[in-house]
Order: structure tokens, then sequence, then C-alpha cells
């Protein structure tokens, strides 16, 4: 039990995968004008597909990205190398559609949700009322400003981060009831990796030294000074594993709270979530936390350049499908693997059979 | 100097890349809201492709998938899962539109062009005229037959090879002529792993057992077959490292020389080329060998399965884009890598620059 009603009920929804869906879903792609198994990590993903929606015929459109944003007391601590006011103006990009993940949304089809989950200064009262570009929608938290500085107490109390987890909740709930067939997720908030670092350490039991890295552009100084920071968060909020919400709390992110319901949210709906990197992992490992099917429901879009990506993907159970070095975040990474799993349904869709194409099989000779 | 006019003459056109062009894609992309160098590869994709093509602006559209196809004789000795007619089912399915590349390459909206280098039975006398859909377009040397056994002699003549890598030498002025911005390359022939890995081992100096993978579905007595079959190729033929076009005679095949000549012009008219998996690396091997400035180039879409094919990567310092574990061919691993070239491009064009978008840059607080 959350202390969540409305989180309780739909945590309580989240299923183990359709094996029957599974199977019928393998069977099709060896019937394909194919070698058994030759297009690799597809079928995987067109079974998976299956899996999650209980449906051998899945599809991805129409599909949605989900961009969570919110600021972090822990970047006046010089854990990034932007200040924080690029959280709103990166938003604001957003919204006027001048960010890659605006260029990758219209690139593959997807609709755009940016979720202002605490950015200081965007609200009206700070300068002018976000106006979203056509193709763009928004929503807000209601929030003036983002966390506190983990590396001093708690990030956020309790009731913050459940209210924030449901805002995720509604939103999936909300996408579902759209039929969205896919979300992708992504993330935006100046010191978002300090985070992430924090609790993918509690989650996965891994020193901090071992989960931090430069984010957007620290040099190896600055890095080990995000280590101390981080160290300082766990000796000062010590966290419990067992709680993940109490983690989420002490350590996390209000964006990472949004993430957390929406990964909870589709995973009560069946509908597949695609990741993106280290700040939504992180999102997933606390989910996974609270609802240990919701690992089988995620597909990871790719591996970030962050070193705590890799050992959160490993506790998950995910390998990521692209690995291109990226450390934007944004769902960059996500919208990226979304052509892959485009293809792969696809050709499960549009390749002939052995039978119809008049192809022999293997050892047919 | 070669022995044909016409080859000399390509090779003679193709140089270095063009490095102001490089430097200015460069430029332009430390100008857009991202954080320098964040968004990893794609960024080195956008330089590449200015370099390649002289452009900061080069794009990725039209393009058009070349998937040649030929039979092998060293195929009778059991080196495939499959037996020798599926080259022609195959190549069947293909012009038919029911194969994996014929889905992608509608999916990606790239224009398919089926060489046939010497696909037993396809012609006439063997069976009906190939019809291709109307959206395939079909080319043919004329041959009734593949090659000969490279395991007992030479695969081809000399002059054999040479009239199939001018065969792809036309094409791809012919496609450079119609604008193509991109030319994907793939291919189909039970038995051309074979002679892929017999090509990779000379040419990279490399041995046999550690080139020569299980191809389309061979178990580990079938591999350990081939790789003995490799080895009296190579005992046999005796071919000279220091002349690929000797190498290709002995131990290729005559749909990997007609992917020679495609790569060889296309470099020589600045067209990027996308290399599919092992066969079409082998292809880059023999391409690279005639001339050097070849390699940069190309884009490697993916690595595949078979061991060989990262040997041959390294040797062209190519690294692979996908590693989806996909063993097929046809150009698959090229097709979906072009979605990533795709994103790049949009990326570098859609941005929105620090100074538009009123974002800060690092260290601006």
């Amino acid at each position: 039990m959350t202390g969540s009603p409305r989180l309780d009920e739909v945590i309580g929804r989240i299923e183990p995968l359709d094996g029957a869906a599974a199977v019928s879903a393998a069977a099709g792609l060896d019937r394909l004008t194919k070698p058994p198994g030759s297009l690799g990590r597809l079928e995987a993903i067109a079974v998976q597909l299956a899996g999650i929606t209980g449906r051998a015929d899945a599809t991805t459109r129409p599909r949605t990205i989900v961009v969570a944003a919110a600021d972090h007391g822990v970047a006046a601590r010089n854990v990034s190398a932007y200040p924080s006011e690029v959280t709103r103006q990166m938003v604001a990009n957003f919204l006027a559609g001048g960010a890659a993940i605006s260029v990758l949304a219209r690139l593959i089809g997807a609709s755009l949700v940016v979720v202002d989950a605490g950015v200081a200064g965007l609200r009206p009262s700070g300068g002018r009322e976000p106006r979203p570009a056509p193709d763009v929608r928004f929503r807000s938290l209601g929030r003036e400003r983002g966390t506190a500085d983990l590396s001093v107490g708690p990030a956020m109390s309790r009731a913050e981060a459940l209210d924030a987890v449901d805002t995720g909740l509604a939103l999936a709930a909300d996408l579902a009831e759209r039929r969205t067939a896919l979300i992708a997720v992504g993330e935006m908030g100046i010191g978002n990796t300090t985070a992430a670092a924090a609790l993918t350490a509690v989650l996965c039991g891994a020193r901090p030294e071992v989960v931090t890295g430069t984010g957007t552009g620290l040099d190896e100084a600055g890095r080990r000074h995000k280590v101390a920071i981080v160290e300082r968060a766990l000796a000062v909020n010590r966290p419990d594993p067992a709680d993940p919400l109490g983690v989420l709390a002490a350590v996390g992110g209000l964006e990472i709270a949004v993430l957390v319901g929406v990964l909870l949210g589709a995973a009560a709906a069946r509908v597949p979530v695609v990741l993106d990197g280290f700040i939504t992992g992180a999102a997933a490992l606390v989910a996974a936390g609270l609802a240990p099917d919701v690992a089988g429901r995620l597909i990871a879009g790719h591996r970030s350049a962050e070193p705590g990506h890799a050992v959160a993907l490993e506790r998950l159970g995910r390998r990521p499908l692209l690995d291109l070095e990226l450390r934007l975040g944004e769902g960059t990474g996500a919208a990226l693997a979304l052509g892959l799993l485009d293809a792969a349904v696809a050709l499960r869709d549009g390749m002939a059979t052995f039978e119809t194409a008049g192809v022999a099989g293997p050892d047919a000779s």
C-alpha cells in the first residue's frame, strides 16, 4: 500500500505479459520469407509488443512522446554545466517546436505532450504564459518551483511526490483512452542526472562513484564534486530501498515522479512504453520497485553515455536498442528507437510467407 | 592499373573527404539548442555526409537501395542451410515486393533496384520472365548461372569479375545522374557468406576460422565444414592480397563484384553509401583495396551476427550504427540505419539555435 488509493488501484491492475499473444506473434514471424530469427532483435520487439498489449497485431500508431520537465534545488550546487534557467528556456523551446525532440516528434509523426512538473519562472508570475505550438499539448502541475536541494534534506515531501505521480497516472490513462498505441518518455531538468544517480545508487545498491557521470558536459573535477553531492544526499536522507516512493521523494525529482506515474499507468493500460536515457531509467527503477511486472512492459530505446544508465537497464533486465552516445535526454533516444519498432511491425505485416511466395525453407533440398 | 580503362578512370576520380564542408557542418551543429556533441553519433553522421558530398546541407532523399543477387558454385558443398534455388525464389520475392527489403524500402521511401548478377533459372530459359512490381527496377547481366565452385578453382575469370564491376560502375553513375542523394546496398546469394569469409580472410589477413560464421542457420558441425571449404579455397587459389581484383575473381561472387562497382562509382560521384552486413563489407574491402579513399565514404549501417563482419569493419575503420543481431542481408540493416541518417539531417535543419531560441549556453550563469 502506497498511501494513495489511486496508485494502489493502478498497481493492482498491472499484469505479467500475455504469453499466448507472444507465442502467436513468434509463430507468425517464423512463417515469413526469411531464415528463422534472422531479423534478430526486431523479432524480439514484435513478440514483446504482443506480450505487452495482448495482441499479436499490436501497432505503433498513434504514438505520443511525453516530456516531463522540472527544476532541481541541487542545481545550485554546481552539478551541471548549465544554469537552472535553461530548464525554463528549453521548455519554451519544446513548446515553440525548436528543440531536438520537437524535430524528432515531427519526423516520426508523434504527438508531443510537455508536462511542467515544477519549472521555475515558467508560469505567468515569472514571465509570459507558455504558448504551445499547435501540434504540442501542455500540462502543468501548477507549481512555481522545483524540488528542494536533495543534498541537505528531502527533495520533496511524500505528498508532493504522490501528487506528481498521480499526474502521470492521469496522463497515461488519458492517452490510453485516446487509443495511443505507444508512449515514448523523455525529460528536461538541469540537475536531474544528479537525482537519477542518487535514485540508481539506492535502488540498484551501487556506489555513487559508479553511477555518476558527466551529465551534459562536466569535466572530471566537476564529476567528482557531483559524486560527493550524491554521497551527501544519501548520507543526509538515508533512503530505504524497500520503499521506492520514499526514495523518490528523498532524492528524486518532480519530472521523474510524473514519469513514474506515466510508466505505471501505461503498464496498467497495456500500452508499451519506450524509455529514453538515464533519467527515464531511474523513473523505471522506481516504477518497477512498486510493481515488478512493469519492467517487461518497457522497451529500452537506447543506452546513453551516462554510466549509471547501463546499471539501471541491467537491473531492469532491458537491453537497449540503440547505442549512439546520445546524452541529450528530452526523449530523443526513445524517439529514434521508434523507427525500429515501426520496422518490426511493418515487416511482420508486410512480408510474404514461405507458402504464398513459393520460397523453399531450410533443408528443403 | 586494373586492366579496365573505365575502372581506372573512376578510381582516379575518388578523392579524400571535403574537410571544409565537414568543418562547416560541425560548426552549424554547435549552434543548435543542445549541449555540444550531445547528439553523439548523429552529429558524426551529419559531419561525414558533409565531408562525402562537399555540402554542409547534404540530404538523404531521394535514396535508392541496390540489391545484387547471384548464385555460387560453392553452394553445392553444403555450406548453407538453404538450397541454391532459394536465390532465384528470393529474387522473385524482391521483384514481387514480398521480401523484408521490399517492406523496408516502402517504409523508408526508397527506390529498389534489383540486379541479377548471375542467378540460375531466373531468365526465360529457366522459367517465367521476371516481372518486377511497379516500384521495383530490375537489371540483369544476362548470365544464365552464377560462379564456379571456389573451393576447386577460381570462382570467376578476371574478365567476368571486371564485367560485373563495370555493371556496378554504370549503375552508380546512372543513379548519381538521377540525383540519388544516398545509396544503400544489399545482396542475396545462397553460399555468399562462404565467399565473403574467403575475401575477408585474404584481405584482412585473418584465419578462416575467425571470419567464418553460421550464415543463415548452420549448426557448429556445419560451420566447421564451411571453415574447411574456405581453407581449401585459399589453398587452391592462393589469392594475392595485393591484387584485390584477383582476390575478387578467385574467391568472390558476381553480386559482390557488382557491389564493388557500385561502391567505387558512388565514391567517385560523391554519393554516400550505407553498407549492410558481412557480404557488403567484403565488397567494401575489395573497393577500398582498389581505392583507399572509398572507406571514409561508407557508412556502416549495422554489425551483423557474422563474426567476419566485425573484422571487415575494423579494417575499414567503420563503426556500425546498429547492432540488432540481424543476419538476413538483402540490405535490411542498411535500410534500418537510413532512419538514423534522416534524423541526423532533420535535427541539423530543424532545430532552433541558441541565439534564435534565447537559450543560455554552457557556463552562462
